[in-house]
């Protein structure tokens, strides 16, 4: 069986998304789509040669009875109401990072999903289907390096451009270590503190870059993570869980080990769409072959939710150089 | 467009492809069935929900008026002979390797496609779709060491069952090297010696195990590789080009990386399987995408052909102890 | 010319510096020695072949005419009234770590020499003597990667002895690494955070393990270090400086790079002892040239005086876990 | 007790193990010099402040009463009569590599010494001090990977000057392996094939760049070496030795790792003189202390005549492209 997907949002991640699921996937095709720039969605189908009808409303998509499910690919302040609508309609999507752009509009979805009574959407964090993190959990849940106690990260971009400013490095760029961390241990944060410490030059005017973040978790792990986003040499992820008995690490992405210029080692990416680039196609095949069972197996709006709630703590702990609680309430039995 | 595929060989290797066609690449289905033990086969579609008709012999499914395609998963003697049948039925067919169990039967498929006037046959050389060894290659051809001087590899084992004795170390596990360095290097082999040194006291009777083969190509490249089938620690691929700027070496395989037990480092994988098993689904795919374009993208009869000559040079060399001449004719125009 | 050396304490550390001192290093001679253990430090020095008179009081050993300069390596609580005599004395001194078991006691130290008017006082912080940390300090120094922003250090132990309790964490493991930072990025702390996490249930009752250290520099760098002495897997030291274009690392000690059992890597030490034994000829044939000189190029008395109020001031943050100034008065001239 | 020595040779190395017989290494002392150039030698020793006696002649020198071990660093072709003349004097005696340029003049030494009665001489071989190889050979000797099979190794230059031509590859470079590979292995070799490959654009047109040997030895060892003297990249030497568990290999000389410029890893050495430059220290301060103790501990006569006659059996396999024994006389018991 073929399961119908309706696309909205017709941009750079839509358009990468609607060719992977017509022509790298297997399972699906793109039968609708749906942008706010009606003439240059139908001239990337067409280009494409992916055969779906254009939608004027992101609405008139949803309730289409052709669409079986839904990927939201639009920008982030649509997310909520599209994803809402879904609902209503009774079916499965697949909504980008974030969920909602506020915690409070998160929570409304959630609440709109449980009155539903079945799970019907999951969230675009795409690095837990990446190979690396895949192997560390997996390495992790095996006991290899005992109990986790601390997590040393990274996340570091070689530039951002001038409009990426003030809480950016914290919604865009650390939300994805926001939502690893708990599924890598299992776990849930109870505060954090936000670590300005002496800026880069080559951040821009708008930024205060690098900062530190300091997790704290309901089991007692502490993470600490250097989020530096004008660091010039490279997009480089680290991820070091210190267990009881030994150290796991998040592996390096594939490159040619070299001996050149009086220099030996791999290469690092400069292009973060590189990084977790084959991680989309594991997550959307895996939500295709979920869906056609009647599952949600990825993240779900419960976990969009947390990392909203974590995120909104953060830009709060920033502000207040504190050590700020990050209250959530218990999952509940629905996501569980 | 879905392409039909028939499949020849329902064993390991085949029910592996089987699985991987229906549901995990995109654009073909399995239609048909063959294999010497028609009961396993049917057991096997029906417990896959594969629904493919099951042919009571090779030939009757590759006339079948539903097959597009063929994949030839057969145990090697029969090979030259479905092959054969698929040229003569004009349907592209992708055999495992070998092509045919000696040179002179790869020659009458060389012989046969080139009369049938197009091509059809492609080899199931699976290494150049690794990630690994297309990095290595785009570096090469990028320039990045400059010209290719030299080669140092090794294959090695961890362990191989009884009935690996003689000459198998070439013509099931070199045979590999044998493919990928020719494609690597864009080159042709001129010679070849084989060195039996000091034999491990792991390797069974019947086997002289490790041992060294140096290839020459038309370019004066010289290639060493350590063929060592009871190595005990792993299954360890290396390949380190050496180039007249710098050295570009093989990735290892994506490992998590772990500070334990007095040690440091990463994991190497015991089980064969596990280090190619990704190339597959390039490999099919790829192929997929050629023959529905009517293409023959992969390794064709030719490099099939090349394959078996060059592993009956070795085979000579390892008796005479002596530099052997690999004498190749040009390739036709028609594999160019 | 030959240094003639008078040492006190002929324990496990006093032991190693006579033989270093006589036998492998170049330009010095022990010609006294004294130890709480009479008996067993004139056995000692007979077994070795020192031929040194024994002295009973550590006064008169360092009144004896013969002795030009002194190694202080008995135990700490003796160590600020034997400095004291020799800066009395104005003998050169070499005195292992802590420089005094106090803050207030180091102050009195650094007072008195100052009042002497010329250095005699170097202090036993071999770190900065290790190849690695040089090298590290080369780059840093070279600019490799631009000003430093943050260091992400770690302190592993396997284990530690049931005597090894409370604040020995700080006082004898992290006190290594107080003093190496503010040499290798050339700036002094500010403040301090102590975080005490999950607990390993490898630490025995009285300690609280692992912990994570926070300092603050003048310049704003944020240095975090794991302090972790039950972690298991080996004697582990980490240093990662991240600065602007890029991070420069402590180099791994050096070990033989193996494939076997199924990993590749290198070992880690599990016996602390010698990670960094060859750092103690350096430090001392170094304290050796300088005195013959005339000069105390090492870590001096102040640097053994900010040592002090440093761990201090950690050992006050873990108490109240806020964030503590480190109030340091400015560096006098005397020790420019 | 300090060791009066006599150098023979101000040159470069003669100078550099001047200075660190005097002012580094424990236990002795520069007390006479001799070289053909007497004024320079004179003007060295005085600005070095190394109060020794200049001699007029080596042979004056030797003879000197007050000189009771000699240190020959003079031009190879004047080694074997310096060497002769000590053993007539029964003086100890360290001579820099070569013993003689020709395996016969090295024959004419082992006899004298052997005729003489007592061990008296010892060959610069400096590689078996470096702390890598000799963790390598604690590592091979304590069984780690089992018993060796087969030997990688590569030495890698990055330019050589204009009169670098010829056999000098073998003379000059190679012969530090055939030295250093039977010292590791407990091995003697049997026989040697040079393979001549594609030449790099980069070597001048007196050299063949680069060359593969290989080497088997009595136990069926077989040791394949890239000698590459225009590599471009640094100076890199490289010795991977298959056991029959396992591969142990030599340690990279200590470096920085850095992550910057979109690599990451460590530095590789672009000069030569650096590789192994506190092996020298290891190694004269052993043969001081063996020589105190009357004993030749390090690289002996025979060691240095296995290198020539080994070399002279290289430079013959590379005329013939054959594979050439190497015939050895059984090592005297003189020599065990
Ligand atoms: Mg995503
Ligand atoms: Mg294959
Ligand atoms: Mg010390
Ligand atoms: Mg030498």
């Amino acid at each position: 069986m073929t399961l119908n997907i309706g696309l909205i949002g017709c941009g750079g991640i839509g358009q990468e998304h609607a060719r992977r699921l017509q022509f790298t996937l297997n399972g699906a095709r793109v039968v609708a789509i749906n942008d706010l720039h009606r003439d240059a969605a139908v001239a990337f189908a067409d280009k494409a040669q992916i055969p779906a009808t254009f939608y004027d409303s992101a609405d008139a998509l949803i309730q289409a009875p052709e669409v079986q499910a839904v990927v939201v690919a639009s920008w982030g302040p649509a997310h909520e109401e599209q994803v809402l609508a879904c609902i209503a309609a009774g079916k499965p999507v697949f909504c980008e990072k974030p969920l909602a752009v506020t915690a409070e509009g998160a929570r409304r979805i959630v609440e709109a999903e449980m009155k539903h009574g079945k799970n019907l959407v999951q969230v675009g964090f795409m690095r837990r289907y990446d190979a690396g993190y895949r192997a560390l959990k997996a390495a992790l849940d095996a006991g290899t390096v005992g109990d986790a106690l601390l997590v040393h990260a990274a996340h570091r971009n070689p530039a951002v451009p001038e409009m990426y400013v003030g809480d950016m490095n914290i919604t865009d760029t650390f939300i994805h270590e926001i939502d690893v961390f708990r599924w890598l241990l299992n776990d849930e944060y109870t505060s954090v503190q936000v670590i300005e410490g002496r800026k880069t030059r080559h951040a821009h005017a708008g930024l205060h870059d690098p900062v530190t973040i300091l997790l704290e978790t309901r089991q007692g792990i502490r993470i600490d993570t250097e989020i530096f986003v004008a660091c010039r040499f490279g997009y480089d992820i680290q991820c070091h869980v210190v267990g009881e008995t030994g150290v796991a690490s998040l592996p390096e992405p594939l490159t040619v080990p070299l001996r050149s210029n009086a220099r030996q080692g791999s290469g690092i990416l400069m292009d973060w769409k590189l990084r977790f680039i084959e991680s989309y196609d594991v997550e959307l095949q895996d939500w295709i072959n979920a869906t056609v069972q009647g599952k949600v197996r990825g993240p779900d709006a419960w976990d969009g939710y947390v990392a909203s709630v974590t995120a909104e703590a953060c830009i709060e702990a920033r502000k207040s150089k504190q050590i700020t609680p990050i209250n959530l309430p218990e999952r509940p039995a629905f996501y569980a």
